[in-house]
């Protein structure tokens, strides 16, 4: 068995190198045994790359048959050239495995600005539909990674009046990670039965509580999707509307949304520490959630999370420019179990306690405001030499 | 003759070690042999400091005599306590001096959440007192430094009915600096006399032209503030309306306020490379300036310019994620003159051409919309390994 998208039944996957990138997997294919409900949602990029377009446009219709995805070349800032040759991709893939290409979902990663070498990837399709099977998502998370460290595949178990379902998946990001669909691709796969709006209305809900809240430097990509495909083939009833197996469906793929996130923020470019940033007392979710934003995204906190220095001046002091409305005097934050600032001002406590705290994987970093009720949540990677060292060379 | 505060006539100036640093000048005094037209701006955090509610108190009068500035220690986040320490400083100045406590104005620079040795102040701005003298800008310009490498004071001349006037000024910055007034603190004096009204505007102006447009780490601080003194000692008419004089005034500002804005960013933590980052094309300035700030804070176009590479794709994804609505195949992207992409797609060029252009001083990125007329710019350093050094162990 493996645990990430081929895990539920009726998907096979390949993991191929096409030659995309100078060494190693570059070209993952998955695809299901019969035509699948499909759902997906993209980079909110203006300048997203031609992948994204063709991907949107064949998930309208809620059903899709294969996903195949290159690493190593992000096939943005390609204009017409670039679009025609997704549109390929698509043809060569739908060729392969038999179906329309309407029912194939595109997308690419890794440099911008750059052609496609179209010759490698036409052998490398062919050479994935070859090596297609329901043991290799472990194949694909591999050759779908660009700086990634290690592949990010899980997979969650739930039932369905009674009957064994299995929601998996695969990930990649590492930089250009941030809210709203950053350099990040999600692949998810189940094998319960929903009709697309239903799939639809899951996989915005657990990206919601997931990959969008997470962020490495800010830099939301070109690129990013997410995309969810059912293929059924557990036998379980048809979920057709909201209620206890639609619940049930929901938190497997969130949960499963969140083991992605949680690894894709641990494998951040260059990450040694990983932090959850929560904000409460708010006056809407959306104000928390911002707060929490521009407190995961501070170079000063970054560094200082990199330091191990409970330096938590700069966490009232990004809380304070969030352009939230807020009195500092009612702000408190705690590093971990220590509370380390109460009414705006320092208290009492060990340094070291609090030095020790930024030793907890993940570290807490929690804010309370004192304007209302409502909490929100980031997680967020430390900003450190070796994300330097990788972003500084990247091309070269 | 002095170039920086003490450049215009009226003014005599300080900087002492008071001991707040571990070494050092770390206290400084800029007083007016007379009370003073005064504006000032500042800091839209929400969790400002103390001394910047005192400041912006005083400065509602229009009337001014002295500054005085500590560095080495924010007065942030230290509730009742710091705003007393605040309005003690004051009164030891207002003291020393012989004004009234509502003509001076504070500030304070350093670290966040811990309470300023006040013994130390109190000593410190009785040594001040004693070595006030007209040609002792630069010492005044040393002692407001914290991760500064170098000081940084300039002054313009300009004619006011014939008269020759000066506009000086100091200031410190080199972290948490972002538009909007972030760690960065600027003392600007002039012999000419306005009206504070007028004053107010003249600064707001110059400060919405340099100060507003640097970026070192999109962290705005606690601390921030731009005042300007204005002692009519050179014996000018006093300007009293919009006009020619005005308009020399406004522009020596502005010129005295880029300068020192560039110094800033020049000097910012660990800079090795300064870019300027030009938007042209847009619908409206204000959405010209949106995504020149995002471009200019992006870790990922920040890190390419530290490493020289002219991944102008990272240009272009940041271009696209500013939240501004915008055609991806309309822009254009140049490095110094090195026209790189067009139509949202890479452009045949050298590139020794573009990695040369890295080399230039400073940098010029420019991205051009075809949305519209409108144009807009920011100042921004490179993110390198010695910013990261700098940030991850401040307090220790």
């Amino acid at each position: 068995m493996t645990t990430g998208v081929t895990a539920p039944r009726g998907f096979r996957a390949a993991g191929v190198e096409a030659g995309i990138k100078d060494t190693g997997l570059d070209l993952a294919l998955l695809v299901a045994d019969e035509t699948c409900a499909a759902a997906g949602v993209f980079t909110t990029s203006r300048t997203s790359a031609p992948p994204v377009a063709v991907a949107r446009e064949h998930l309208a219709s809620g059903r899709a048959r294969a996903v195949v995805v290159n690493s190593g070349c992000a096939n943005a800032a390609t204009g017409p050239a670039g679009r025609a040759d997704a549109r390929e991709m698509v043809d060569l893939t739908a060729r392969a495995v038999g179906c329309p290409p309407g029912e194939v979902v595109v997308a690419s990663t890794g440099v911008i600005g750059v052609r496609l070498p179209m010759d490698k990837v036409r052998s490398g399709i062919a050479a994935a539909a070859r090596r297609l099977a329901p043991d290799q998502g472990s194949e694909a998370a591999r050759a779908i990674m660009t700086t990634d460290t290690r592949p990010k595949e899980a997979s969650v178990s739930f039932t369905v009046g009674g009957r064994p379902c299995t929601v998996g998946g695969m990930a990649k990001g590492a930089g250009m990670i941030a809210p709203n669909m950053a350099t990040m691709l999600a692949f998810f796969t189940t094998d319960a039965a929903l009709t697309p709006p239903l799939l639809h209305r899951a996989l915005v809900a657990a990206v919601g509580e997931s990959l969008n809240r997470i962020t490495v430097d800010g830099d939301t990509s070109t690129n990013d999707c997410a995309v969810v495909l059912a293929s059924g083939a557990a036998g379980a009833p048809a979920i057709e509307g909201e209620g206890r197996d639609y619940e049930a469906f929901g938190a497997a793929l969130t949960t499963l949304a969140r083991r992605l996130a949680e690894m894709l923020v641990r494998d951040g470019e260059g990450a040694t520490r990983v932090a959850e940033v929560r904000v409460e007392g708010a006056r809407t979710e959306d104000e928390a959630d911002r707060i929490a934003r521009v407190v995961a995204e501070s170079p000063l906190v970054k560094t200082a999370l990199y330091g191990g220095d409970p330096n938590w001046g700069r966490i009232l002091a990004a809380t304070g420019r969030a352009g939230v409305a807020l009195d500092g005097d009612r702000v408190s934050i705690w590093i971990g179990d220590v509370w380390v600032a109460e009414n705006g001002a320092a208290r009492e406590y060990e340094e070291k306690d609090a030095a020790a705290a930024l030793e907890e994987h993940p570290v807490r970093l929690r804010i309370r405001l004192g304007e209302g009720e409502a909490a929100g949540w980031m997680w967020t990677s430390d900003l450190s030499h070796r994300y330097v060292d990788i972003n500084a060379h990247y091309r070269t």
